[in-house]
């Protein structure tokens, strides 16, 4: 399992910045190994987040249907320094719940989310809106005449933020904010139409916010190539292959970063577990990136298609560099953070 | 040619279940090689079906531009057992022939086909629906009246069943049956719009039919992941790489199978052939899907990616066992059938 | 970098038939390195082109927003021949801006275009339409009424072509002419919408004009297996990977030509490095397309999935046969030229 050669030996070595993560449950499981249940979900969750070799996790604390843990409890077990990524349908759901006006929805909304991200260690905003209408949306940003009225039915309605005008200005808020914003593209699952989730189906959209906010494509499988393409023609738009990774697994993982990275500039692909719930994905998520991207970068050097020096840079620009630049985050987490300093020696569980 | 090691050997002598496919043309051809003459169509078919190791053939029976073998004889020359697909447009179409009204043509047509999976050894439907209309459907289920008025302009302009409500009539009818369902899905010829044929515009169907039937996604290239997907996504959907694996040939077939497998759980790929006319396909299916899986599978065991008893598992279960879970084929079909004792030693032509 | 073996020898020397590129600078860069101005922008050109190894060249000269290149320079610079593309939209803009009235557009848009094919050394018509309204086109021919009305709007409005009548007129007068036309698809800038510029959205056309032009369908990334489709299923479509290749580089070239390969009739394959601007990416092209198509056919011969001279055979095939059989160009080109004859030896600047 893995490689051997200096960029394999790098990649085993370099912190990782995990820019989208969730935290884990909570509570011991009741169906899962003993040996799982002696050791703890402390114990476990610490082991497995040690191993995955992580300087910095960016958690969206927004999906929550089981308790997990907060991002300073994640950090903790981790040993690295955790930030907040809000979720704007979460914060325009409790809005809707809370008996707003139709009239006064938009700026109800507003005012919620810029009090959301002036939480101490928001790094981000990030929308779901690929499961709830797609991405075949007008590009255009909506009247306050038609937030208004969809306002109004949704309200009505009940239920999860799933209009299209709606979704629409969330995304536009999103804008205004100025963050970075990540968006979920590609797998997912069963009420995703996965064809509507083709991030090359904000194109439009991307073109009309150019100079506005980095905006960050998670997962894209299997619309990598054309995450890849956006990357490319627009400036602000950054990918990563989270999610993906722990589902086709470290055998397949350098097969999906060879075709992420067939034209995305190295600057641009960042790395992501998506785990969510277990601490065993936040591990296989770092493994696989390690092997693949070693195994790639590696036998690039082997047939001289790259140097040594450049294979390096671009295993330390994806594992981290490119998500400290994009966040702010600080270059100097993790040497700094004495908690992190058995890490190298304790990534095997 | 092939690989070794002991999956590969393994693979050499598992017997498949091939769940789709068609049968052979049933005269001497007048273009073909003089061997193929000297030796006559019989024993030509029965070297390439027996090279082929088939221990069950699921036979598509309704598409016959020229006299093919049917599925007894299918199974005499390949020293196995035959089983039936019913091909639903063919039952439609000869249900309009016959000379029905409009307003019977629903009642008609449920009838002819229950009539015709009542046939010994029918075990599923298919529909070519991807041909016909795409899949870019409304998912819900047409009313009488739309059925009736449809079935008239169908009725009266002739020709070949290609009404979209009318289609989605057909599906919702396979539904009914409860028999596992076959659709063609991704490459075929120059009648489809391939982006029509991607499974994936399925997605809001195959969520209003959940717990009713399987739904197999046939071939599915170059749409292969999009399938796995709705595999992973509902449990009652499977996929083959079938008719790709003849067209890319034995050196791509590892390859597409690869794709195929990044995230479709191991029960839920199945091997066909797709073999339409030539006994030649039977057998070059069944070698590219051995020898690309063999090479995979054996390939993970080398990086301890997989244990060998899992691959020897995964193995059995994608040649014949998932196939004869879910069709009901009986498991010992290969050894009790005499016919079949000397297929391991007469598979190479 | 490169391999060894027979295949890769042959490709080496076989002179390549660029059948889709563009001229170079035609002044000397003032951002780039100082050997290259030392060396003057015509011998930089001259190595580059040389190093290329290319007999024949097709040459698109209707983009030239700096001075390009003419062909007769890019040949002289080559030691190849020079052959003219001429991109149907600069036509129909240079007819807009000439002062046309809408009801004689039509007509003085074929007039245009005829003339433009009679110039010496025009071997092919060029459309951009995938940049301007992408493929999601009505197939049918338009009326006159239509064009004409359409035709009153655009002058109106000036700018670019991009009506989707117009472009559907533009196309079907592509048809009339009779040359080879080529169509870019898939990947390229920011004014693109990847998803439209999908060939398979060009089914219902490609239909229609069965019997009539070869189409040549340009670069396909990362849509080249919904293009070999094509190329399967419609004896008039060709395809090529052309500006992939610089762009995913040698290290992925083979990766993406043998997903072009899976299907594509080895007769349906060209070479074309899209080559803009820069002499380097004529080098580049020719350096991965040798590299990339060399290995896979050198693998290939070595585990007996095809004789070496079959791969030979495929290897001049679409190194420069397919591309002089479609577009009438001499075979015996680079041997009766006496400049070409240091080539070989040259290949490395």
């Amino acid at each position: 399992m893995g490689g051997t050669g200096p960029v394999h030996e790098a990649l085993a070595e370099l912190p990782l910045v995990d820019h989208h993560c969730h935290g884990v449950v909570t509570a011991d499981l009741d169906v899962y190994v003993a040996r799982r249940a002696e050791l703890g979900v402390r114990e476990v969750d610490r082991r497995f987040l040690r191993a995955a070799g992580v300087a910095a996790l960016c958690v969206d604390t927004g999906h929550t249907p089981v308790p997990l843990t907060p991002p300073a409890r994640l950090a903790e077990a981790a040993g690295a320094t955790a930030h907040e990524v809000v979720r704007l349908e979460a914060v325009a759901e409790s809005v809707a719940a809370s008996g707003v006006e139709a009239d006064a929805y938009a700026e109800a909304f507003r005012t919620a989310v810029e009090e959301a991200v002036r939480r101490p260690g928001v790094v981000a905003v990030k929308s779901v809106a690929a499961y709830r209408t797609g991405f075949h949306l007008d590009p255009a940003r909506p009247t306050d005449a038609l937030v208004t009225a969809s306002a109004r039915q949704w309200l009505a309605d009940g239920g999860r933020l799933s209009d299209r005008v709606l979704t629409r200005h969330l995304l536009w808020t999103a804008v205004d904010l100025g963050l970075p914003l990540q968006l979920h593209t590609g797998f997912g699952d069963g009420d995703l139409r996965l064809h509507r989730a083709n991030p090359v189906l904000l194109t439009d959209w991307l073109r009309l916010i150019r100079g506005t906010i980095p905006v960050l494509l998670l997962h894209c499988w299997p619309y990598q190539r054309e995450a890849a393409h956006l990357a490319v023609v627009f400036d602000h738009v950054y990918l990563d292959v989270g999610l993906a990774l722990h589902h086709v697994g470290p055998a397949r993982a350098r097969a999906v970063l060879e075709e992420a990275l067939e034209i995305t500039p190295f600057r641009k692909l960042l790395y992501s577990s998506d785990a969510y719930g277990l601490a065993e994905f936040h591990a296989l998520g770092a493994l696989a990136f390690r092997r693949g991207l070693g195994e790639l970068l590696q036998d690039r050097v082997g047939t001289d298609d790259l140097s040594l020096p450049d294979a390096l840079r671009i295993a330390a620009w994806t594992a981290g560099d490119n998500a400290r630049r994009l966040y702010g985050l600080s270059p100097t987490e993790p040497s700094t953070d004495p908690t992190t300093t058995e890490r190298p020696h304790s990534r095997k569980v």
